[in-house]
């Protein structure tokens, strides 16, 4: 980056983008000091702030000392300078010459039109702009919008959530100038992309960097991220053979996953988070939370997975980072200093977690973590026979807790999904078996990407809602996949069902099909089974399911083709159109449709009750419809029927898979 | 005050009670920016502060001259000063060098244990302490607890409200230090007692000064208060006759008095608030804002008010500040420039009042409040013959208003109450009917202490809820009693019936039995009068109310004095009991019961289904039960017996009195 002296200030520029400028009337940095109030119930966080002091840094002084530039920043010309900018190639590295200093606020140059993407994955808005992004690690909320009764029902819990509450926070950002930027910290931040002239970045520490990268094209830029957060293995082939079915009703599981083969569906696998057992709560059925199998729920599983093995069906489970304190590891865990304290270290930190309390694993100690991949991963999980698992949760580290590496809990909650994702990825390398066993999560935070091979999208409302329901999860998959999260998937139907709001046939059918055309298709039964519609408690659903599935596989090859290039390239698998169409620029502000790789466009019917949608087509291309064959240029929007099992997808005419996709229309 | 130089910095005392300490490292004055939000929807308003800059002015230099003492403060020494405060013998003046400026915040000085009251009238807590109050009139909200469904289900439509939401804010605040501090401002302001060390007041311009008063007891407090902000007339004798009871049914309320009478109700007035006709909305039954009789709903009442007169019972109607666009005066209103206008010049500034739309008559020009005082209350009402009325609203002034005065909306928001207020007042003074007239308000601010004669508590649920119920109504009266307003009153059954919350027979006789030992009795068929019981809708209830009219007329000798003390001292009628027991620590903390005058306790019952209730005595006098005449030493508090018709209530042993109070029992 360069430094260019302005009469009354400077700019620092990246490669023509100019990113911060600063005078004394319009400073771009304020340092203060903040005392931060956070409450947490079960994984929902009411953080307030009292900011008793932000001070602007007027006064600017360059030093240049070869290629070496430096900008001391002070409130006025007669005050000492209190923060030193130093300006790297990709990076402005900063320092406080004040220790109290607790808070920055800088701000990088916002043009008008610019768009701007990122921060994690985030469930209601893509594109940023406008609006304001807390980054915190939390439970997303139930509703999420605050002029929904849904959501305020939630609230009397403090579980509603709002627009900006995500599994998976990231504190970065691509912008449509062609620059990504990203905060060097796990503090609590905030992007605040409310402002005409500028973008505001909040961070609760002085960071020690931020890095920027500039491009010429979305896909360079999402190539340096992925290198720079991790790259994923390449998905496990088994996984593209079919959907992964989630059932729950212990032993009585295997017999219904019968129902599905009758139906024809094609099946990659048996997914029963129910295998460590069950506990009845409020909230629904609830896993006990103890990781290992459950011979009372399930008293054969010891063969019968092998069984299920040898028909070509892997079986998959459950854990997260939490132990009960009923459960058997608990109190190993405690025996051995393997816990998270309370601040006073009196003992373990317990967290409620809805009608029980659990210990937390103290992932700074590395003997904890190698207790955990070898002992429950490894030995209760791996050597079990189990192919993969949901690793749930890792949002939920308290704040006012004791941690065996001596950093505050406010600097390791964001850390904490990271170091989850780590112990899981850990633990499967250490079996030889990265690439064969999938885990995914929910959680996440800079440098997931390395460790976590698989995101799902968490606990959707079993609705169409704007801000909780089956539409989300694209914006979720947009998001995360241009920060380099290549693989992402969700609960066909959604998990979260309350006030009664229970799924539909409808549902379940347009969620089928959208996951048919992501990198994974598994199904949940939600968090209550009994009171919702089932895949197998339909035949017209299950029907529909069992064709899509089938979609979903003759699509393999294509698949494992942009599994290929995600390894290599770092490309997402579902791709906003932009990535592909740069110079389209109606294809910046869509988040309801997707490149599934380059030569795939799709677009869910993300509403309840429609039998078509409008659909964009990027211009530059010409498009056929997989189901119907018919051939439209690009550059327009177009109405698509879309009946039940018919969602609007285009391939790119000229696509070397081209045969494939036409062919899809004959299953 | 003096100024007491500390090694580290300086001190400001009144009398002994150190109301600033400042330091280098803790500095009491904070100065900056802010960039505020304002929507507002019916009266109930989000409000949100970008603050850019918040500086610590951390150098003091003090000069003193002669008496005067002035202390220039700046970010550093090295810096130039950007605020002045003057110390005067009862106020800090306040002078910004730097124009720019917009935002303070100062803090005095908090003890462990302090108490801190008033705020206006405050309807949730009488005590701030721990708290944090935004002082802005606007809707007090509906439900006003955010962990309760019917505050949420409100909020859908911006409603609900918080415990801080009242229509009469002030920044003024008594400490139990025996000292209070009054902000000299019309901002946006706000007190934040949530601190160990400090009070912080933040307010949203550099006011012009600070008041503070110490004084040896908070009988003297309240007088000086009082005479700071105004003192009202004597009661009319008539209003201490009986009660006025509130109905709305056109023609037929006169018809419906009489069963009130029949029932032997002490009946003072008649109060039909559609005297000027109805207007049906989602939200119930509302008035036709065009102020004058309406004679389709009732026919005959010009004479009818005449002959009810000659019955000793009078008649009282409605008016508020803003005239609806279908009606006969806002076209005369806008012709004559009298409306408040839209920022640009472009004409009246219309607000959504819920389903219909008005003006707002600009009472910043003295024509426009001539016109009001002489055509609308004059004319109309006072003319017509009503002997009071209800003068609500004044809290909806919006912010993007151009007004006549230039000044800015965010300024005179606050200021509006008192305006409206002046503006009643003057009228009845114009008729000489100032003591014989009465009007109540429910909105207020600094300064209507002087104009407004009787507060009214707005708009309660119809219910026993700790915020928005019943019990709120004590506070209500506490709180603004201690800033000088001697008179409250409430609606006597609540108002607001939403979302299935109807009144209960219990809940109307508790109310009315509060209110029998309040200055004014009056009735309210709230806000849907079908779905809800009436006084005359259940015979029980009616002799019930009856009795109580009756205790009420019994003590109107009683009243009658304590009304000529408020003349004399500014007393209020409905006392804090620390205000006569200020050395007995236990009366500071209660909100549920209050002294009303010196000798009388009154401890309502507000708690649903309960027929006894804790109360305490005061230390220092012996109490006798008006009841039952058990006789009990105070310093104690008991358990005492409260079927429905008789509420707790004392008198203090060797009251002058003591024979009045000693009859009740006979009634």
């Amino acid at each position: 980056m360069q430094v260019n002296e302005r009469p009354s200030g400077f700019e620092v520029v990246e490669a023509g983008r100019v990113i911060l400028r600063h005078s004394a009337a319009a400073p771009c940095v304020f340092v203060g000091r903040g005392e931060p109030e956070v409450q947490m119930l079960r994984g929902n966080f009411k953080i307030a702030d009292y900011v008793t002091e932000r001070v602007a840094l007027r006064a600017a002084t360059i030093t240049r000392q070869g290629e070496a530039v430096s900008i001391a920043l002070a409130a006025s010309a007669a005050d000492a300078a209190v923060l030193v900018l130093t300006i790297g190639a990709d990076s402005i590295g900063l320092e406080a010459t004040d220790p109290s200093l607790n808070r920055l606020w800088i701000r990088t140059v916002a043009e008008a039109g610019e768009h701007v993407w990122g921060g994690g994955e985030q469930m209601s808005y893509f594109d940023m702009r406008g609006r304001r992004f807390p980054l915190w690690t939390s439970e997303p909320g139930v509703g999420r919008d605050k002029t929904k009764l849904i959501t305020l029902q939630a609230d009397l819990g403090g579980a509603g959530g709002d627009y900006f509450n995500t599994n998976y926070p990231q504190p970065t950002y691509v912008s449509s100038r062609l620059y990504a930027l990203h905060v060097d910290t796990t503090a609590y931040s905030v992007f605040d992309f409310r402002h005409d002239g500028f973008h505001e970045i909040e961070v609760w520490e002085i960071p020690a960097r931020i890095e920027v990268w500039a491009r010429d094209t979305f896909v360079e830029i999402v190539g340096v991220l992925s290198e720079r957060f991790g790259r994923q293995p390449q998905l496990p082939a088994w996984v593209l053979e079919g959907a992964i079915v989630g059932l729950k009703q212990g032993a009585e599981s295997f017999d219904r996953l019968q129902n599905f083969l009758d139906a024809d569906v094609a099946v990659a696998g048996l997914w029963c988070e129910d295998w460590v057992g069950l506990r009845i709560t409020s909230f629904g059925k609830r896993l006990f939370w103890d990781w290992k199998w459950n011979p009372k729920r399930y008293p054969n599983l010891d063969t019968q997975i092998g069984e299920l093995r040898a028909k070509g069906i892997r079986f998959l489970g459950y854990v997260n980072p939490y132990l009960a304190v009923d459960g058997s590891f608990y109190e190993l865990a405690k025996a051995k200093g393997y816990l998270a304290l309370t601040l006073d270290g009196a003992g373990p930190y317990i967290v409620d977690f809805g009608e029980f309390d659990c210990g937390v694993v103290d992932f700074t100690i590395p003997e904890a973590c190698d207790w955990f991949e070898e002992e429950i991963i490894g030995r209760q999980m791996l050597d079990f026979g189990l192919s993969g698992w949901m690793a749930d949760f890792g949002e939920y580290l308290p704040t006012d807790v004791k941690l065996a590496n001596g950093v505050d809990g406010m600097l390791m909650h964001n850390a904490w999904p990271t170091l989850w994702a780590e112990v899981n990825a850990r633990a499967v390398a250490k079996r030889g078996m990265t690439g064969e066993a999938l885990f995914f999560l929910r959680a996440g935070f800079t440098g997931v990407q390395a460790h976590c091979p698989l995101l799902w999208a968490g606990d959707q409302c079993v609705d169409f809602s704007r801000h909780d329901g089956i539409g989300t999860v694209i914006c979720g998959a947009l998001s995360s996949g241009l920060l380099g999260n290549a693989y992402h998937h969700s609960d066909i139907g959604g998990y979260t069902s309350l006030f009664g709001n229970v799924r539909t046939a409808e549902l379940l059918m347009r969620w089928s099909e959208m996951a048919a055309f992501t990198p994974v298709m598994r199904s949940h039964e939600g968090n209550r089974p009994d009171e919702n519609l089932q895949l197998d408690g339909d035949p017209q659903v299950l029907a529909h399911f069992a064709r899509m599935t089938r979609v979903f596989r003759h699509l393999a090859p294509y698949v494992a083709g942009l599994s290929a290039e995600a390894a290599a390239t770092g490309l997402p698998l579902q791709r906003p159109m932009f990535l592909h169409f740069q110079d389209d620029p109606k294809t910046y502000a869509d988040q309801t449709q997707y490149l599934y790789g380059a030569d795939l466009l799709v677009a869910p019917v993300i509403r309840e009750g429609k039998t078509d949608r409008e659909v964009y087509l990027p211009a530059g291309a010409d498009w056929v419809n997989v189901w119907t064959g018919d051939r439209q240029a690009g550059g327009v929007e177009i109405a698509v029927v879309a009946e039940l099992g018919y969602p609007p997808v285009f391939y790119r005419e000229g696509s070397p898979d081209a045969a494939l996709f036409a062919a899809l229309g004959q299953i």
